[in-house]
């Protein structure tokens, strides 16, 4: 069997995620290992409701093949509802329904990455990124990720090689939780507008600012070949794979509209339409308001049991929106042989290693606090505390 | 942004699959076009109590992420099936499930394929699986396909070369309607059980057969690492987009997981509950049954009105079950330039050429009978009838 690998699958890395998930399923374990929005979230009794007008309505269209490019009242809704919020000049054909913003990750690289192209990615950057990349078997020039956006010089370096994309999530960072501040954003705004180079701008979270303000985009609405990738994933369901893509050149879109023919023809329609018909019938900024609240005091509580619980030694970002906070041990502590120490004492969290490329033995970890109650949260930041202690200790 | 693109898409055949789905859109044309199953076989009343069930059982499993092989349940169902019906011996650790067939055949590519290594495909193929393929840019051996299945003859020169895998579908083939004989399937099991090369089996129409007797798969539970892919697109819903990859090596199948997570994290949770409970509650056998019947009907309608409406210089093949018949007109008539016109009279088809490799102006066409009653279909193929005596004429 071996040799009928093709060399992409063998320069893939399976994904933590898969544990990660199979971890978060045992109950006697605190998890912040996952990237798992609360499910209190979900508003289940709207779906409900929506499913059964749209079986209603619309009938046999939700269970028959579709359109590649997505459902045409979906789209629209996304066009006008970003055009409204950030000033965005859309219409429908510059929305790509995909199925979730993982299949979004596939599709461009698919469209755009020979082997040993060049692409910049965040140091650290999403796990999930790195995998759907590495299938098309790029060379990484990771940009180091700071309190206040990428590494200016560093990203200036990084784009004199053979570059074929940016990937960025300037809104609360996955893995890091870390926003770009207006100043970054311009300065790479400046620099990439005299490079043909397309820039991914990830916003999964962005919906979910719990503090300070919306900053604007760097790329969409301003960078012609940009592209901006959103879901509905984390402010209305993640099982039913809905994101999607937002680019101004339909040239673009066009040959990822192929691939994604070419791939799974297109995403559930009953899903699409559900979604939909859900955004329609209740009020969106009002459900989205209260998954917020719920997120900020989740963070609050992360971060005041990590002020009670953790050695001074130990630091960690403080998110303004988003799922995730990212914790530095100190220098040459690994987090990955911390892992095995933590579950013993019922609690889990990402070690930092995936989220880099080939590097081992990370100091670094990535905590999620959106699927556990506060009380859950502190009680599993004081057994990660102790643990920390004993380590400072020896 | 031409420069930027991969070598891959560049590649990849945009697919009829989009135009001919526009074409069925306009209610004027009698499509035979397309590849869409009957919407009065779909279950909707059915679907529709399922989901108020499983809303009320499940609550906030059916909206989280969820597991990249599939619902545990779901995969158990389908393994005792296929045991159960064709004699295998699967557990559910045999089984993935993918967001319709057309993303398994993505896959399997992406985990086997490097550039320019060799594929055998039957001639006529699956437009949908030329595409998948394609993006990963093989070398194609089109191996003829007759009435009794593969020539066998052009088989055995096309293994001569560096080939990855053989892509088949035995039953009710896409596009001709052609199935396999029981010799042919034994024939080609005998050949390939001395290579090393991966037979994949797609079966999306199997459960479909209205007449003759149900023939053995040729791979699955003798060929170690053959795959067979299955669906419910066509025998419950394929809007949902929920197919499956069976694979009795697990670690091939453990590769085509990885690439999934890399490409779509997993299929629709919500759709897999869905689909698990609506077969566990309801006679599937009876629906199926009910379907065949329809099927069948329709199938006879567009034979009866080729034999009263064709000239006799054109020829169709008998299908025994599935969705097409395949139509072969005199030597030189080319199928594509008599499409206008064939719109022009308010009727479609599919011309053959996209079902080759590098062709143009074959003397094929496909036609679907399972999207419209019978006295539509015999209005579309006496328009498609004068059409065809027209051009004897001249």
């Amino acid at each position: 069997m071996e040799k009928l690998l093709s060399d992409r699958i063998k320069s893939t890395p399976p994904s933590f995620i898969r544990s990660i998930l199979k971890t978060a399923a045992d109950p006697d374990i605190i998890s912040f290992a996952g990237g798992l929005p609360n499910p209190v979230s979900f508003p289940q009794e709207e779906l409900l409701a929506s499913m059964e007008r749209i079986v209603e309505t619309y009938g046999s269209a939700l269970f028959q093949y579709s359109i590649t490019a997505g459902l045409p009242e979906l789209r629209q809704y996304i066009a006008e509802r970003y055009n409204r919020n950030f000033g965005l000049r859309l219409t429908m054909d510059n929305v790509l329904i995909t199925t979730g913003s993982q299949q979004a990750l596939d599709l461009i690289s698919k469209v755009l990455l020979n082997a040993k192209d060049g692409v910049i990615i965040e140091k650290p950057s999403y796990l999930g990124a790195i995998q759907a990349f590495s299938q098309y078997q790029p060379v990484f020039y990771p940009v180091e990720l700071t309190e206040s956006g990428l590494n200016i010089e560093q990203f200036k370096t990084a784009l004199q090689n053979n570059i074929k994309f940016v990937y960025a999530i300037p809104d609360f960072q996955n893995p890091t939780g870390l926003t770009y501040s207006l100043e970054n954003r311009n300065c790479i705004y400046e620099i990439l507008k005299d490079y043909e180079i397309v820039l991914i701008e990830d916003d999964p979270y962005g919906e979910l600012r719990f503090d300070g303000v919306r900053l604007p985009y760097i790329g969409a609405g301003r960078l012609p070949g940009s592209i901006l990738l959103g879901t509905f994933s984390k402010t209305v369901t993640p099982g039913m794979r809905v994101g999607f893509v937002i680019c101004a050149d339909q040239e673009l879109l066009k040959h990822i509209s192929v691939a994604k023919e070419a791939s799974d023809l297109h995403t559930n329609i009953f899903a699409q339409y559900l979604i939909w018909d859900y955004l329609k019938h209740n009020d969106y900024e009002a459900h989205i308001a209260k998954i917020k609240q719920l997120y900020k005091e989740q963070a609050q509580a992360m971060m005041d049991a990590m002020e009670r619980y953790f050695p001074p030694t130990v630091q960690y970002t403080r998110p303004q929106g988003g799922m995730f906070l990212w914790v530095t041990l100190p220098e040459g502590v690994s987090s990955l042989s911390l892992l095995p120490k933590a579950l013993d004492k019922k609690v889990a969290f990402v070690p930092g290693d995936p989220f880099y490329i080939n590097r081992k033995n990370t100091n670094t970890m990535r905590l999620n606090y959106t699927n556990a109650d506060c009380e859950t949260i502190d009680e599993g930041i004081r057994r990660l505390g102790d643990l920390l202690k004993e380590l400072s200790v020896q």
